[in-house]
């Protein structure tokens, strides 16, 4: 029917096997087959390899023992590949249930000897399409594996800073970096935040220029995107909170300050998304508002005209029957239809009828039917 | 009117019996006689037995004296036998009033030397029927009892993990049975939110493309069967957090670290449940405002045609009055009517028809009625 | 208007005296006459006297000093009674205040030596006027005093449990019977939503079947009293958790453990509310969406024929003009409606008239407008 | 246009002076001169002064050591004497703003040596004007200052206890005297309360009787009415929260007694608002309801009179059309309208109206539009 | 369209730029240059120099050891000057990104020697456009730094009063200064908050008296107005609560006295900003029922005089029909129209016609159309 773009929503069903072994790893047939990049790094060195398979994460870590190791992980498609890392740093089975099963809620969780923590990287694909996929990371000793599901590069900004060297990018340790990759994702919520302020701007600006009835339609995708932003912003919170408040090694004092400023821009976008809801909310009221009243000025314009023309089109209508002057008899009959044979009757009637449309008028215009309600 | 299914409920009503003496065993009259069936199992050992009576039950513990026994009861509708295991088991009346009387919801419960919980069941019967029953256990030393209001076959993939017995379902103790059958119900509201979601869906398709009246009984069926999941599934967050509080000897650490995920599990299955409220809302609001656009159109179409042709006809009407040209003593009447007698006067006529038609359209079309708001 | 019934609220006014002594017992003008069940009982007795003064209380007391005294007063319009037990059992002015002023919530006070609590007696009266009346009661040593506003028989149920001395209700104490008193209310708050539920289905199946305006007076009249039933619930739960955690004598571990289960049935009645209140909502909205159906399906019907008709009309109209083939000098006017001299013209005109119908029944199913939005 | 009253709320507006010194005492405009009045009692003895300055006070203290001394102020129009006063009793400059500036919150602040606390006056000034002014009152040592905005006698049945001076109203200090004043403020409430249910209930009637547009007018005035007592009634509650808990000697412990009693009476007054703001929605969506349904009967009959009169009215007009029996050479045209020139032709025309008419309302009531929706 | 004026938003848009060093100070691009103002006060002495870089800080801090500074930085276009600053006192990195990205919430956080917060200016600019920019200060030592983004002249009232050196307001410190900043905001709060009082009784006043449409769009942009001051509002309440709980030795008891002041005005305007949301509301509610008033007084009149009418010129059009007294053949056809050739047709169809429009009349005005509804 020609309406707008339905925003669609990649990802959104959930691979269900109920009564399964708690901890079971089953990779959805839709999975990426998983790409691994390796950063290993300290003050004056940093080394980037890629490969695919188990080796080429023990090879490098077995290399440089002194470098910090960023494990970068893109596509969840490997069951085997789970199972290694979870056997070579003692990983529990949950956790790693919870990597491949992507549709966790941000949490962090505390295990012996490493943390895990999970976000939801959500951005607009081309401009229509909102993908909403996950984002793990397992923090112990010098290593931090992060887990993609897209091959998409959203870090591209943190790996020039790696590049660069500067501030304590390279030496404040895997959590540091883990707070650093969270900290993008909540940067980028505020570009998207942006994009989807634009998209209410132009839904406002179409309000008020030339309003049409793919408002509603378009207000209700962006309120739904705005709670699917509200369902990673609220749980993302107490995950940061729980990390400021953990006191795992892994979580530095330094590394903790920092999360203090993400717990506010946290805060922030849950406001801005918030009051986005309201104002599209207030958008889709003005816009009802408005549907009726213009139903209400066309009603008028209807009432007006056909309550003066109908009694005028009745008197027409009365002066044309056929009542006739004489009966089957031929005698006069009188009373039928007098008016019709006297001078100036038609003039009489004229007036007559202009006489009822000026009274309507009047009285509709005493009844403020004429001013804007 | 062939409106679409209405989704019901079984099971809604709750027998009463005000003033009874608490924890009275009142078998409501349609529950299904009780059919046991018996699990003794240990590390190398699964045996299963089946009966109806409490002599079933007692000669099977016996005889196995360092198995765990996982006896469940199928059918509530044997008082005798309730006090039987009450007796049995000394188990406090007030327990046993719950088992029975199948409203309960989700809870944990510790007494004297044995927990008690209970859960809601819910799925769609064929497609249509949303059935709500009741699930209660008791975990005492190496014993759980599970009591089922219905013979559906519900924990079938926990009976196949039993007999292939890997993992440690056949060590880790009743308490760890207890979960299992807890994280079933759980993994199984995914599956319920997965169907509704596939209503959604198939709702949302037909607002898209042949919006009819149904979409609005459908909505509003499905936010009912929301709000019964949303009941199901808050205190069972609760109860959760009570067993991992718990600190009874039952609830094994183990058990408790498995609940934890369970947990997870729960508030994940709010948070669908949420979404989908929100979603089936707004779906509503986008159906209503379909509506009322439809409305909209069809006010201006009639409003248009009617406003075009009514002053028209008025001026036909005019034109067919029998204003006389001469009068009962056949004196001519000059200002009868006078055009009808002039050269082209008929095409005057049309002429200005089409002109006030004209001039209408114009009307209309500046005051912005052609857009489509 | 032949509307539905509504729903009364007997007592719905409280008598007010701004800037009276606290602790005035102040009787209101409708208030009953006392009158006095003294139940007295212990393991293997039971005595009933009845009576309308203090003397009856004094006296039967005296009587038997080793028995449990249940003492129930129905009706409050004697002071004078009231200033006397007052005496008596040396209880604060303030708590004969909230006996005879009826519009206590549900609460649970502990005072020196003696615990008093009032709850709310709700039920529908004949089917129509739902009574919300004031039950109160104090317990004091081997003394229960109940009051209640009406002579109805509500607790009838316990005094047949009395009578029969089964179970532990002569020996528990008068804690026990304060709560057999309260759990009964509650059960009775059970029957009442049943009752509700059983308005609830007559209304959807009304909506479902045969909708009338009657449906959204009947759906309000609902939900006011699911109001009333919920304000009674909200503090009763309140007040049995005060119930459970006191630490007065009168109320003893084991009558603690029966509040236990009175809580649960609290939350369940309150659930229960919620839900109907919702269901109540969704009847509602539905209602409305059904009224605004047939309203769009009316505007159908009258539009597509007015539509059609109108410009029929007019075409009719035209040829029934009256211009003249002739001038008033007898001259031939040629173009003056000439169709009405042609061979077939009045064919041509009918099929004109046919085409243009069947356009604009073309047009109408083309927009859609045949199909059920 | 003949709308009902509206409620007009005197003292809305506050007078803001944005960066001055904290503490300034500012009298608005339209306060009025003050009147003071001195009760002072003991057990024996009570003395009523009146008078304009501070002098009045500080004889009168001076002279009656040992009594308590109720210092009355009426109007806040002398900044003069409120600066005395608070260099008399040395109070906090921010007190003393507090009071002048009428437009604070209820709270209670203790400070060295004296309490001090604020309510809101609210009443219904003869019937339509609801006046929502300030109480403060300070308590100190034997002496308790009240501070009203205006000269209305609220406290008139306090003075008569004082007068007849029974219970322990002279004797019980200062503090029960400030809680007797908060005691009657709330009392009051309930006075308003009850004004606002004769109001309901007025609405109500007139809903089900004779319904007119100024309902909605009305309900939403009152419903603004209910949203200030609300205001005032919320911070009440936590203000004679903060005096139970207050660990003052000017709050004795038999006055925190009589707190608890004002603290339940503040509840139930937030209680009943909380229902009259309920039952008030209810009626305005009945009203509405109603509303839509006069508008729903209004169209059916309508549309049932046009669609069976206009297909009627159009057959008539075809049967007026003028078509020629003969063409302008006089030859006769067979097919012009026949039927004006058979046998019954009229009579089959009528009749086939008639069949018209009456299939078009066998459809309508095949369709249901007779019965009531 | 000629609807209102639409209220727009300054600065709502947030630079970012994720990925970013956290701490990286990036300057809008419409940020002004930066301008600063030093009073430098004690007791006796007050100097005001002004400068555009850190020499002038720097010289005058040096040359006043025993005076108290306020700087005052207006405009935070100057990158270099906020690391100059940040140096010279020993500023984290993370506050001065805080400075510098003017969309903070407004916040209080303490570090090692100093104390940070922000707040937000909100005020309308020449009545239309609402300007929301950030006010931000850090107090150390005998140092208080104010940041505001515009040059507006907002702290007038407070040199006046420095100048006057009335009070303490030289002597109780910077932190006392700090606080006086944030009670100027709040003030403004009120200033704000009263204008938009007018506003709503201007909307209001409109509503009684002419009502357009223009209302929908005031009270709309008046709802979002409210959501960004109460936006503003609550975390100030957080804010304040956080100085004064905090231990910094840079907010002294003293203030805190005042900062408790403070806190209460908070509080009341964000009553103030809720009762006025509230208000708003009841205004739309209220509009758009007189629109639906309004469009039920037009459907009526529209529906009777149709009503009344259409029947009527149903009767006219079948007296106007052409059948003909005599068949094609010369014969005479008595049942064709025999009405027209009675003596009297005339009259009676009249009387006829009068007599349908009296019965309707009176059916309509039993069935209550003629009442207002």
């Amino acid at each position: 029917m020609g309406y707008t773009k339905r925003v669609r929503y990649k990802n959104h069903k959930r691979h269900i096997n109920a009564g399964a072994r708690p901890g079971s790893i089953i990779i959805p047939h839709d999975a990426l087959p998983s790409k691994i990049t390796i950063y290993s790094f300290n003050q004056d060195d940093l080394q980037v390899s890629k490969g695919e398979d188990m080796q080429t994460i023990t090879r490098q870590i077995a290399k440089c023992t002194d470098h910090t190791h960023w494990i970068r992980v893109n596509g969840l498609g490997d069951a085997r590949l789970m199972e290694d890392i979870g056997t070579f740093l003692s990983i529990n089975q949950l956790v790693l249930e919870d990597i491949v099963n992507t549709h966790q809620r941000p949490k962090f969780d505390e295990y012996d000897g490493y943390v895990f923590g999970t976000s939801r990287i959500i951005y607009f694909n081309n401009e229509t399409e909102l993908v909403n996929c996950q984002f793990s990371g397992i923090v112990k000793d010098n290593i931090i594996i992060s887990f993609e599901e897209s091959y998409v590069d959203y870090f591209e900004a943190i790996i020039v800073r790696l590049k660069a060297g500067k501030g304590n990018i390279r030496t404040a340790g895997p959590g540091y970096i883990f707070y650093t990759l969270i900290d993008t994702i909540l940067d980028n919520y505020f570009v998207l935040l942006s994009q989807i302020g634009d998209l209410i701007d132009q839904i406002e600006d179409k309000l008020y220029q030339s309003p049409d009835k793919s408002i509603m339609f378009d207000a209700q995708q962006l309120k739904r995107t705005l709670i699917i932003v509200r369902r990673a912003c609220w749980p993302e919170r107490d995950k940061i909170n729980d990390m400021i408040r953990s006191e795992s090694p892994e979580i530095t004092k330094e590394t903790k300050l920092f999360l203090r400023d993400a717990y506010d821009h946290c805060i922030q976008a849950m406001d801005m998304v918030e009051s986005y809801k309201e104002v599209t909310s207030s958008i889709i009221d003005l816009y009802l508002s408005m549907v009726s009243n213009r139903m209400n000025e066309i009603m008028k314009v209807l009432t007006i005209i056909s309550a003066i023309f109908i009694p005028l089109t009745f008197i027409a209508g009365v002066y044309g029957m056929n009542f006739s002057r004489e009966d089957t008899h031929g005698h006069v009959i009188k009373d039928n239809m007098p008016e019709l044979y006297v001078q100036h009757g038609y003039v009489y009637a004229l007036i007559c009828m202009l006489a009822i449309a000026v009274i309507q008028i009047f009285i509709f215009w005493k009844k403020g039917w004429f001013s804007k309600l």
